[in-house]
């Protein structure tokens, strides 16, 4: 229950009417810490825990530098930081109230990108990314220390790939795709669920499935949530030829697209399967109540007569008061021919059910 | 009942045919009390109750006059006020007409935005904000004194943020901004009551909750449909570049603009969460039905073959008319063969349905 | 049924393969006549009954000729009047031919607008208004006298608002948005109807309310197929800057058009919630039969035990013939036994159903 | 079910992997005769069954020439025709190759048209309807003699309207509205259909309706797929401006395009409406259901406990052996207490029953 | 089983956050086979096997060189043969990685094409091919030696056609439009299949059924998903006019996204219909078991009034305690009293059953 909540609520930004960028203290985060990585083709240096006077010494001594805020709990650091860089203040408060949606602001000489990622463990819930992308730097910050972005840093340790020797548009796409393939192990895992959950649906339905299915396609549409403003994002990049995003990095972008549209793709998929797997249930559920019906009809159709005639030669009618008083009973044949009224009762009501097709026909095709 | 009555319910504009720009006085509203707040960065000069005199004469003297019309009933001086700014008479019938869609309409030297703000209390009624926005001035109109603006003449006051030194453009901004947050709140709760249904239909199913799911699906769609249109009224304001709009007030828009496709976002989300709610009780509903009548069947299939037995064994054939009559009776381990007949008669069903694999089932998995 | 019949059946506008253009009588209607509203900023002719001659004679000598034809009976006098006007043949065979779609047609010095407009009475059917604005002229055409034009024309007459001195493309505004505007009574109508239905399907459904539900979304389906081309319609003539409507007229026409964007808005609305009604009265019907049929089973759950024990006692087994034939018939406490029996069968039976919380669900939370 | 077959086969193209433009003799069609319709507003010549060597004499020598082709399998001559004409190898291809969708495709000097024309009776097969138009000639294809092109040809014999004083593309426009209008009295066989379901499944729901109401949601889905790319096709034709469309024929075709519209939208609201009786059936279903078993649960409820009291005083025990055995039996009012207490059983279980508000329902509403 | 696994499964293109372009071995495909066809009008070369000296060789010597690489597992090969073309990293990367949709990307002077073939089998298991088309040569890749390609392969060596008079971009349609053929004969199949389907449910529903459409709409969902793309890629090609393919092969390449159309249509169709026919289904299955109820209820309804009688007379009163005892025991006519009795109430049973219309009703119509 308590990981449904935490998917549903939804946090309001600041009070309603009060000032527009004005940077609020992120209740959740601690501290911020703040790690730079400056970079070119031949050099690469490294400062965790950097000071403000430290970022702003690196700042413009490497072709790239990045500034990486972890944790939103300073304001002050953050806001000294947004006035070293110039940010715009709007720009900021999207940064620090983290429930916004990804999307791509342009403000002029930087760009504001906003994604979601996942939250380290297996759930759906995710937590804002937020990069300012200038010319000659980017600065990103997260809320928490853990991140998918460790191959990135040792790719630029090692000077593996293009990176070093790219801009800061490259190092940002290359975040930005991290934080998108992460998606793809997570959505695996609700493949296979989906797939266990089908076979099982098919071959033993259970009234635990329908809740299943219906938790199942609740997290996919959050994740959908989460995944088509990435789609809106990326494609404003790449549509909207900002200065900021050198053409050789635009086929990368393109290619980070495609995979949030494959992620689209999929999670479509599994919802229309997941659907469908509800209508398979539901129909299982009543032909099941179908044969459980015919069994008790057949059951009542078949006793009740027999019951009925048992009844008849049980009732206590004056044979001496009488000879028109159930004579049956002193017959000779009296027993056998009850017996054999009974029988052909019994046969010929089975035989009726037969002949209509509907009461055997759940044993026969079963 | 009487809540629901107030969402349905559609209120003609004026009678059909009847000449349009026609300022029809507005029969709920009583009187109409104008308040001018005019500002600039270094004066602010507020006047609660002002005549239409004092309105004319604070017109232009300040970088920013705002004027407050409360309650729509006072008709003449609407229309003098019209006057005065020049405003369209098409316009000022839509602010009288509070029926209105939110939109932006350009009349050239000026602008009309109608927005639909909550009425206080948890309620989801909505009313009709209306404002002009001209070269320095902005009128709004409202039908009731209150509003959800406090927090904004607070800043005006205290020269708190940009405010004072922006112009009526930023003003109306903050205003629908206003308007836009206080959705949130009301959105959040209603996402909590989702999720206590979504609890309880999923534990405990009611019958009660298929009428309140209704309710949730029905608001929320009075929800959207009062939402929807401010995203494009907002996106006609961002696209069209107005001059009457700075490029200055532009991102903010664009951040109000996000606001609202986040509720319309949180909106669907909920929709189909309610919505598949609905299928999850329903199929509990077949479940549970399922588990009766399997009960049923059970008890009718073992029962009805033991009283056809005692039944047999209750007639009362003579045994001195002939000895074929029930000899059964006469015997002398009678009475325990027939309990035992029985007993192998109602084993027999019970090991045949399990067999089949529907009767324990419910039991067994309960 | 005779006004369903109605709704439905689409009428052929002419033989397949023959020649477009020819205007072909209007079987329903009977005479045509012609009324000419000649007006200007200070005078104003009528003339009812017109001739071709007269209209001829007053064509051009005021600012604005308003020329009503009433019926479609007499093909050869609107031929007349399509050639003195310079009419396009194949709009005229679209005025005759009434079962158009609404649609604006530019024919270069003429415009054809076509709407429908309600039959005057409650019911949903529509007829055809056809309507050619030329310059300092407007035609119209309707099938019936009857109309909802009467304020139209005493404004006219008695020069009330700016009708009289603005143009024929303020006057066929002024037409359209009384169509428009007639179709809101009606669909307040409806919405009554609607929120009676809600009522009663929520209070106590009832099995005539599904046919009610499905007439009113038939109903609700043909209106918004009248509705809806009037949107493109207008939105036509407002995009596509014709030269015969001024850019006066324009706030207007959207003024209009936002009316039908309203009428639309309000119809889907209705359906969704007629849908969603249904489903409540169906998860009604499926939770009244589960109530009924735990009714059923603890009722033979209770008492098939139980009459099991009366038969096994009312068996005849000889007691003299062998001491184990039923030695219970002769006990002391045989009888006191027997009801124990009973009593602890029954009652067990009933704790057993109400562990499994099924039993008394339905009477411990109606 | 032989008519159901034939709408849902797909026919493949050619051999997948084969070379395009490969004209390969339709295998269905016999021989191809042509007819050559040369006309001028004076002159007409028809020549039936004409060779290549007439079709080429009369080339050019009237304003309009229109070739039939009636059957495809004489494909020697139809690429001889093509190659006289110019005509692309690819649109050859398409025209016999009959399984194409309706549209238009430019191939410079002459357009190829095709639509989907229905085949003569009442089904909804459809047949290909290939058109290349040139300037100054119209060359048409069909696989069958039968067509509905017979009041257009018996026009420009007869010189009716303006058809024979208007260009090629104004017999195209005929030919192709021809088609379209013959989709109308289907239609309108479906829509009578339609409304006698609708009557027959409010008054008197049968278990067949179902799958007519399948077939018919099938076939309108078929009707759907025909016309739809027809909108396309006459779409393109008008917005593209073609050389070889004049603007005299436009409107002609703008009033063609608004007829498929019309198609279109009655198709989708019988869709709905069909789907919505579906839902209308099936709640009968679930209402009579419940009604049945009201029945059963009241007879049961009544009986149960009268056949358990019966049941009670049919026991043997052996008042001789104890007074505590049975003493009702020797009772004076034994036999009238046992009634009374059947009495007051079934009457009360009866009146619980009426109190709980469903026993009787089914017929107190019915 | 088996085979629905690998429908639902998504492979993870690289590790998370991996540096993109590089060309990780294919893990599944073995080695790499390449394939050089070289053929201009007059002269054909053809060189199994190839060794990239080879391929260098032959390059740009003949009009069109086709590089057909079969298998991935040679990445030194692959990268080799990018670098003596100038493909892009990126590009390679998304040859290598067989897990991308369609899509055609544009380098400037080469263009990436991706399509997904149907493997060969009757499954819908799809593998990728991937071509990069410059000018004068199309290299492809495909993870297995088998494909559809021979009809090609065989145009070219025979000179069948205009292929060795066009240049590689109509070689590279040729290669598309034999892919997207590819699926017609599996959804013919479907077709097939889905008829057999909608017989068998209409004629004798089986719950097998269910399962069976379930699959189907499934198979129909992954079918939309592999064909889609295509469409979008198709367009992309033809509206962006690239250089590298030919006004002549824009017709060509039009006909083939009318086949994607085509594919698209009838999909949606047969989705639709399995749509239907799963409420045919479950409308079927409600019927029955509403007739099954029907039967239960009549034997109930007839059953249990007369086996009550005979419970009444088989009571054991003691006559000879009281008059009042069960005095009609001792009637002359007692037994045809009771047994008339029975007759009377069963009788009026039925005919109160018959009366209210739904009893007989499913023996009646069936």
């Amino acid at each position: 229950m308590s990981r449904r909540r935490k998917i549903v609520k939804i946090k309001r930004r600041h009070k309603p009417g009060s000032s527009p960028g004005l940077v609020v203290p992120h209740s959740v985060a601690g501290q911020s810490i703040m790690n730079v990585l400056a970079y070119g083709p031949d050099k690469c240096v490294e400062k965790a825990g950097a000071t403000l006077a430290e970022v702003a010494e690196l700042k413009g001594t490497f072709p790239v530098v990045w500034i990486e805020v972890e944790g939103l709990g300073n304001t002050d650091a953050i806001v000294a930081l947004g006035q070293m860089f110039g940010l715009h203040r709007l720009a900021l408060e999207d940064v620090v109230n983290t429930h916004q949606r990804p999307k791509a602001d342009d403000y002029g000489d930087h760009l504001l990108l906003i994604a979601r990622m996942l939250k380290q463990g297996a759930s759906i819930e995710t937590e804002q990314f937020s990069a300012f992308l200038g010319s000659g730097y980017l600065i990103t910050f997260q809320p928490d220390v853990e991140d998918c972005f460790d191959p990135v840093r040792e790719r630029i340790r090692q000077a593996k790939g293009r990176i070093r020797s790219s801009g800061a548009d490259y190092l940002c796409y290359a975040l930005i795709d991290s934080i998108i393939d992460a998606y793809f192990p997570l959505l695996e895992a609700y493949g296979e669920l989906l797939e266990d959950l089908e076979d099982n649906v098919v071959k033993e339905p259970h009234p635990a499935h329908v809740g299943e299915l219906h938790d199942m396609k609740r997290e996919l549409l959050m994740f959908r949530r989460a995944v088509w403003p990435h789609r809106e994002m990326l494609n404003g990049l790449i549509r909207d030829e900002h200065d900021l995003i050198s053409p050789e990095t635009r086929p990368f972008l393109r290619d980070c697209y495609d995979h949030t549209i494959q992620l689209m793709d999929i999670i479509e998929t599994y919802r229309e399967i997941a659907s469908s797997l509800i209508d398979v249930y539901m129909s299982s559920v009543s032909i099941k109540m179908n044969e459980v019906m015919k069994t008790l009809t057949i059951v009542a159709t078949i006793f009740m007569p027999l019951s009925f005639i048992t009844g008849l030669y049980g009732m206590n009618f004056d044979r001496a008061a009488s000879p028109l008083n159930m004579p049956e009973l002193g017959w000779y044949y009296g027993y056998p021919f009850a017996l054999l009224l009974m029988l052909v009762s019994a046969g010929g009501l089975v035989w009726y059910s037969w002949l209509k097709g509907w009461v055997f026909e759940g044993s026969r095709r079963k």
